[in-house]
C-alpha cells in the first residue's frame, strides 16, 4: 500500500533534572519529556497529544486509525512533523467527511472523550477469531521486553507496548507518557511497516481499559496482555470482540479475564 | 457560597469475574466497574467520562472547574446524575460563554486533549507560595491510605488521590479508573465541602504529568506528591507555578524534584 511522504523528525526523549533523594542528597536524573504536538489535518487544528515524541509520525497515523478518521494508509498524503514549532501537518487525498460532518474534536485518553458511543456501536463488526496462545510466548515476551524498554529504565513515569507474534518475539515497541499514545504509535507502525497482526499477541503495560480493547479489536490483534489489571467492562467487551484477555502478567503469574482455555500450558 | 441542587446517585465499584489463574484454576474475582457517564451542559452533550462512578457530581463539578469552564461554584444550579441512562444533567444559572464561544469539544486526559494552550497560558496568574512540608506529614499519608484505596484492594487497576493537610491527614480520598477523574473529584470536593487547600498537600498514586501539576495549581494546592515519579516538563511547570513536587513515596524513600529545600526532615 502506499505510503504518505512523512518526515522523520527525532528530539531527545529525556532530560536531566537536579533533585534530592530521601538522604537529604542531591543528584541529577534523567526525566522523560512531554511534549505537546498539534495535530493539523487539511489545515485544521484537531488535538493536542502529549508525547515523548519518539515517533511522532506514527502517532500520528496511529491516532487517526485508532480514531475512526482514516480506515486506510494510502488515504494519507502527507505527514510533516516539526518539533521547532511541535507542530503535526497532515495532508490527505481527498477530504475526511467525518472531520467536516461533526464540529466536535474527538479524543480519548483515561476515559476522558467523547468519541466512544460511534466507536462502540461499531466495535462488533470488528470481532475476532483468537488463536491459541502458548504461555512459553507470555513468558518470552517478559524476557525480551528486558531490552526494549529503556526509557522506563532510564526515567520511568512512561508506559510501554509492543506488537508480538505467536511465539513473543516483538515485532515493535513504543514507549510514551500517556498509555494510549504508545498504543496509537504501534497501530501506526502496523500500517507504515506492513507488521502482521492476526495470530498477534497486544502486551501493554498500563491497564487493559474498554478503551485498549477496543484499540486492540481495531488494530486486530486477539490477544490482549498486560502487566496490569482490567475492568469488569473491560472484560465484557473482550468477550463481544472474542478478545482473548491476560492481566497481571509476570514469569510466573497471570489472571486470565476471558478466554483462558485458549492458553497453552507448554512451559510449567 | 451557594451550592447547586444535586443528585446523589450512587451505584456498585465493582463486579465479580469468573477468572482463571496460572496454574489454570478457575475462581470469582472483583472488578472495577468503568462506565460511561455522558455530561450534559445546559442540555447540550460536552463529554463522555469513563468512571468509576463513585461520586459523579463531584466529578462533573471538578471536571468543569479544571477544565476552565466554571470559575465559581455558585454559577451552576442544578447537577443531576440518572445511572440509568449514564448521563449527568448540569444547569448554570447564566449561559457561559466559554461553551458558546468555541466549537471545540474540550478534553484532557492521559496528554491527549486539546484545551492545554489557554490553560496553560493563564498558568502563571496561578502562581502558589507553597509552605514547609513535614517528613512526618508525608509518612503519615501513606499510613492513613491503607485504610482508604478499597477499591484499590479489592479490585486493582484504579488510581487513588487525596488531599491531605499539613500534618498528612486526609481530608478528602477518591478513586477512579483514570486518575484524571480521580483528580478532578477531588477539585468538585473542594469546592462542596468548603476543603482548605493553602497548605495542603495532594497525593496521587499516578504519575505527575504537566497536566496533573496545572491541576493542583488550580485547585491550589502547593505541595503535590506521588507514588510514581513525573516529566522533565511536569517539573518545569511545577518551578513555574511554586510547587513543591515530590515523586516516589514509599515508607523510606522520596525524591524531590522540585523544592527539596521546603522538606522538614522531623522523622528521621
Amino acid at each position: 500500500m502506499q505510503k504518505p511522504t512523512m518526515s522523520h523528525a527525532r528530539i531527545a526523549v529525556t532530560h536531566p533534572v537536579a533533585v534530592m533523594d530521601a538522604s537529604g542528597n542531591h543528584k541529577t536524573i534523567a526525566l522523560a519529556n512531554e511534549r505537546a504536538l498539534n495535530i493539523y489535518v487539511n489545515k485544521s487544528e484537531y488535538v493536542t497529544l502529549m508525547t515523548l515524541g519518539a515517533n511522532p509520525e506514527a502517532l500520528c497515523i496511529g491516532y487517526l486509525r485508532n480514531q475512526g478518521i482514516i480506515d486506510r494508509l494510502d488515504k494519507l498524503k502527507t505527514v510533516q512533523v516539526d518539533w521547532d514549532v511541535g507542530a503535526a501537518a497532515i495532508q490527505t487525498h481527498e477530504p475526511i467527511e467525518t472531520l467536516t460532518q461533526s464540529t466536535k474534536i474527538v479524543t480519548t485518553g483515561c476515559g476522558q472523550g467523547s468519541m466512544h458511543e460511534k466507536l462502540y456501536a461499531e466495535a462488533e463488526k470488528l470481532c475476532l477469531d483468537a488463536p491459541k496462545v502458548k504461555l512459553s510466548a507470555l513468558r518470552h515476551i517478559l524476557i525480551e521486553l528486558q531490552s526494549y524498554n529503556q526509557v522506563y529504565r532510564e526515567a520511568g513515569s512512561v508506559h510501554g507496548c509492543a506488537l508480538c507474534d505467536q511465539n513473543g518475539k516483538i515485532l515493535a515497541f513504543v514507549e510514551d507518557v500517556g498509555r494510549h499514545n504508545a498504543v496509537d504509535t504501534i497501530s501506526g507502525l502496523i500500517w507504515l511497516e506492513d507488521l502482521p497482526t492476526k495470530v498477534g499477541i497486544f502486551y501493554s503495560t498500563g491497564r487493559l481499559t474498554t478503551e485498549m480493547v477496543l484499540k486492540a479489536a481495531q488494530m486486530g490483534i486477539p490477544t490482549l496482555v498486560s502487566r496490569s489489571g482490567t475492568t469488569y467492562n473491560g472484560v465484557e467487551l473482550a468477550k463481544k470482540l472474542g478478545i482473548t484477555l491476560i492481566g497481571r502478567l509476570r514469569a510466573s503469574h497471570f489472571i486470565a479475564y476471558h478466554q483462558g482455555e485458549k492458553i497453552i500450558f507448554d512451559d510449567t
